[in-house]
């Protein structure tokens, strides 16, 4: 699944996204995300013992949404599924995000260990 | 459930809410909403035949996620349930959101007869 490209600036963007999960009682959730575009999938950084990590664990939809802070009208929507799951013990990853979203100094978090990647299967691209 | 008073000022500004539902099939799905605090609930303008509508009345779970435009970093999660719908067949909810939303000439859409307005009990508030 590409992103329309007129909406790919959306994608570039190092835009904070409202990530959409499903937690094991059937309840929606929402978090806001640092995420980058690796290959044709989205890639998040994240540990592998917080809520949404087993929310997907049981659960793997994904639903993105990301908004053009310059016009609050015009926004992607992406939804899928989580594909798959690396560890990042170095933290390497979350530094590639943190420079993305600009901290040139961004050293590996104290969690790194428990750090993983992941990444979303895009199945559904919608611009708006 | 009241808001943390640090960050009430994200309900009151006009912000683009990302909403977060879940579908039949229990897939995730997240929306950029105009909202409003109407009492101690969440106000939503809707229509009665859109997906969102017909998922909440199979699963009336909603997440709310409101980002500081000013400081992405900043932000409020409201966990709850639909608890009641509206009919608004005038438009006027519409219209007074539309307001709300910067648009001063705002007029009642075209789907005005079926307009309803969704209300989010707010089960849990938390800012970060």
């Amino acid at each position: 699944m590409t992103i329309p490209a007129d909406f790919q600036d959306l994608v570039d963007r190092p835009l904070i996204a409202a990530l959409g999960t499903v937690r094991p009682d059937n309840s929606a959730q929402v978090n806001p995300m640092w995420f980058d575009l690796v290959g044709d999938e989205i890639a998040f950084t994240h540990t592998n013992f917080r809520a949404k990590f087993r929310n997907l664990q049981k659960n793997p939809s994904m639903s993105l949404l990301l908004v053009d802070p310059d016009d609050g009208y015009r926004y992607l929507e992406l939804r899928g599924e989580l594909s798959r799951i690396e560890d990042d013990p170095t933290g390497a990853f979350y530094v590639h995000l943190g420079k993305r979203y600009g901290f040139d100094d961004q050293q590996p978090p104290p969690d790194a260990k428990d750090r993983v990647i992941l990444y979303m299967r895009i199945d559904k691209a919608t611009g708006h």
